[in-house]
């Protein structure tokens, strides 16, 4: 497994911060299916740096060359490969951090791992740059998923000690409006009172992070499977590959441990002819299966390792403890940036999940 | 994959809960491997009903028989597979449930999933029962890492509102006093509380979840696969296929939302020439990969789905709202018996994790 | 992967020839198929040993027990787990063989592969018994293919070196007698040589191998995958997963290599408004995916390693040449036994194929 | 699956014959081996069309460009992806062949199975040049075998009816004379035969195939699996996914039913303290796994599809009838290119058996 994930619909990622490129290889997309290249464009905005003025200055061009798999304007059902060159990868001094190991980041266990041969400029394959491909592999399943109806978004619920408790709607409507946006937080007030948070962290060389919750509608009964591919488990397994996350709770989640089973119990009811529940403390999963409800979960993402105040941390040339500076300007808060991620990465398993149940075939 | 997971370390499970038997199938282990039954026995134990006042009264009989992979005490290298035979199994009359689908159970995505022809006496394949042929596995899997001296233990952290937050010592000794308590809670005064705490709940005929916190030390340094195949993503997708299951989090989890990135990222230092971290937020895996430092992570327990309180469902042969009485007496918290399935199942991943990075041959 | 195999539909087998018993589970058949035991038991009794004067008089009773998956006689859709016990395990002595190492046999491979804690009596997990739940499963495939008008069957080409070059019909008739035979040749003359060629071969305590020649009808065109997936990846993967093959062809095979390109390529027509070839030198797969001709394809079976003739080999508890003297009676050709694995191993992997393309669900 | 393929080793190929580019990530490479690029250059210029004048005189320019995963000229243990990009893609018009689909190639198979969105132009996924990407991946595998003192080599066995049955040496020197040479012959009549009937089949717009034989010495005993990860299972699926390969034996392969169990079995001695056999019929591989002599295999080459004479086809959009005229000038004999491939294809599963046995880390 490693850098390739899936069932029916696998997506291999690779490349490294200052490599040559990074890619995505999406194998198993159903063929005939006509990508809007613009809605990539927009998500994979929603993730690039630069954006505003709380996210990191530095420019990353994320024009991805799209290599196979698309033939006039269509999928094919071939591997689908794209590209994005890295066009500024020389720029940078890293002999500070080749030997002096990053708090919060991998360069130890990448060390360790492959033995020191890992490229450790930038965090090399480990940085949170590979999610623009996988964006990108996310933005085709959110595209075909749309034309089933179902719909994929994310809200910020709580930036450090900001939470935004105001209920969702979880409809259609909704749900694009927050895929438009890159702050998308529900109440105005406590969208300016993150951001501020956000920009007093900045300016005290200090990081944060928060909580994203994620909406899944549409999604049929049925989907999924008992026990070790459960769509818990499945969607689990993807979101923990997104660098950052520490945690991940479905429907009341943590929540539902101070409920009573009463409580916690969602009561059936028929309406339309459809079986629906009253409440949605399972999220949409009941014994690792969709019930047709929508499906909710909520990601913790870790303040962002990158700070420039100084650390005390290992040389491991040396193996002794000694003190790290990071130069430069890091992204405050990474949040805003992984929610759009999220929702890719949330509709490859949809996706998968539906090749398997109902074949590779869609037209 | 629907029951069966793993790379290197196959476990697949089969069987209902009514019908001739329950087993598992474990793939991969390394041969000439001798097994203390013993151990296995005793975990599985603490998983059966009946251990005490605060568990369903209703007997099984956990007996496994090995049928192969197993020749004169020790592991063979061929597949492992034991047998539970159902004894009990025509004792009971699910005419009630059959069309009337159970809140907070799968008897619903069951249904339409297996248009049904789903066994649904006892919730069939679904049933909770089939964590004991895992556990079995599991049980295999820790005695195994034990060996190389990896412990893996766990104890309840809180019980509906009832919260025990004595730190854990996080060492082979309180690890291995974990293993042996069917109830496995530091502070005793917790613990009586979040034993009446269940009375109460089964006197009212309502139940109670509960949060349960697992350690997992001695893991070298290095293994874990970046993005897809990240520790994270790979204890996530197994925890999640226990059933009530609802979140899970590593290290700090979700409280790491409310630190800064100075608090959060966890700092090196060289003690005995070895790489340690000062805090632990990130529970022990870094960038996808262990990092040395104890394993750390949090389950969330829902409720107990079967309560003997009148609920409002549906009868799905109707199609109509109806109210549904279960009969008989349930676990009031099933928490205390899937804690012995999160060690067993956290087993097999790091198992597996190993077999991945050092190869089949352990002797 | 090792006793794992299968992509939606995963075929796991176990066991050891004189172990407790051996079985098998199939995850991934879609529910609410009626199962005809009777089917399953006729093609398993071709398997059997003691078929006839031709077959080694060892008797097996290979009863299975279904314990799970299968339901007021349908499948579920759950694992379906069957096991067959081993009624005779203790009756025989080993130690000639524990270190004496059989020409021919997995003794020594096991030997080594499992570090020597394989289970040696009788070939252990390596045991051609093993094929039993094999087959087992393959019978269930082929049923649930036949309701989809897809027939598998083969007849034996030759034994030793006489050949029926008798031209088959490759229609549905003549491959359900074939199913019907437990020596399917078509030319009567040649059945007689053959057979007695085979007790020729008892007589001189040798044995003798063959060519069997498998069709596969109705598999609809745009099965398979390019390259990696190929349907003859797929169909080759799992007969080299039999005992005793050594290699397999598909259409023309090797003799494909003594035509020119004019004579190779199968030439396109319409018919009935479908598309067909001429002629079927590809064996009814073009790039790796099924092009709706008959899929034909021959497997090279060895003589049966076992034979009662002195042979020279190696005792590795000593490391030094010795003589093995083989006691008992052993099937002199084990060919028409094989030959309905192969049938079984087949379906199991079309039945994959089409659960792959058109989703799990049937009914 | 599709085009991705491996255990520990996973190989994922792309790109279309006229599309921007095809490309090759292989993932699970072990780190900090450094790579001889004249080495794999080598390999793939064997490969290459144009190499002297029986092969076609078109031009493909395979210059790849590695991406990621090497650093520093060694492997990092991430995903190594690299791209060759089409230079001379709208060269041709394929209005021709677009609905009249060409005997013998995957033009039909492919657009049933994509419901007709698959790149058509010049057999587009399905293009025999997408072997360029396995071999520079199979290259690298072998030159990392060869660390372990495990060499891979073919050589020509037989041309149309002109065969060699000049007995091998299977040595060390032997194979890498082979892999020196374009044409790898070992008796020099026959190659010139060979030759010159090569020439004969193009200059009457014909083609042909042939036999390659393949040898893989020191590969310890040991390795694969019993059952469905046998030696046998993995090398065949990996061979039938090289496009035109028809049929694979291993050792004495089919011609293994004309012996005796006497004649087949190969019996055991110890020579310089390791056990070997006196024959090789077996292959190397006994009940799946290998026993250290060498493991030998044949594959089946069909004669090149692509042929100029007029052939009877269907165009699928009339359905109906019709005469095919390919034009421009095509291969004759594919084989000895298709011979590198099959070497570099071998390796990959070899090392990645290897890596599945040893574990990970090399170095």
């Amino acid at each position: 497994m490693s850098s390739i994930t899936g069932n029916k619909l696998k997506v291999s990622i690779f490349g490294e911060s200052h490599g040559e490129g990074i890619g995505v290889v999406v194998d198993g997309l159903p063929p005939g299916i006509e990508l809007d290249l613009d809605y990539i464009d927009f998500q994979m905005k929603r993730r690039a740096p630069g954006q505003n003025d709380i996210s990191t200055p530095r420019k990353e061009s994320d024009r991805y060359k799209i290599l196979s798999g698309f033939f006039e304007n269509k999928t094919t059902g071939a591997p689908l490969c794209a590209i994005i060159f890295n066009e500024d990868k020389n720029s940078k001094d890293y002999s500070e951090i080749k030997n002096k190991i990053r708090p919060g980041h991998s360069d130890y266990t990448g060390y360790i791992k492959y033995r020191g041969y890992n490229d450790y400029r930038g965090g090399g394959h480990f940085s949170g740059r590979l999610t623009a491909p996988l964006l990108f592999a996310g933005s085709i399943a959110m595209q075909l998923l749309e034309r089933k109806k179902i719909f994929i978004g994310s809200r910020i619920k709580s930036i450090y000690n900001i939470e935004d408790d105001t209920a969702p709607k979880v409809d259609e409507t909704e749900i694009n409006t927050f895929k438009q946006m890159t702050f998308p937080v529900i109440c105005e007030k406590k969208r300016k009172q993150m951001e501020d948070e956000i920009v007093n962290a900045r300016n005290s060389n200090d990081s944060l992070g928060g909580i994203v919750e994620t909406y899944i509608i549409n999604v049929p009964a049925g989907y999924g499977q008992p026990f070790f591919d459960s769509v818990e488990s499945r969607i689990s397994h993807m979101i923990f590959s997104i660098p950052a996350v520490k945690g991940i709770e479905f429907g009341a989640g943590f929540k539902i441990t101070v409920q009573t089973g009463k409580e916690a119990n969602d009561e059936f009811y028929v309406a339309n002819k459809k079986i629906m529940t009253k409440t949605n403390n399972s999220g949409g999963i009941l014994g690792g299966i969709s019930n047709g409800m929508p499906i909710i979960f909520r990601t913790a993402i870790k303040p962002t390792a990158s700070i420039s105040s100084p650390q005390s941390t290992v040389d491991i040339s040396k193996m002794e403890t000694t003190v790290l500076n990071i130069a430069g300007r890091h992204d405050p808060c990474i949040v805003p940036r992984v929610l759009p991620v999220i929702d890719g990465a949330a509709a490859l398993v949809i996706l998968d999940l539906m090749l398997e149940r109902d074949g590779e075939i869609w037209i």
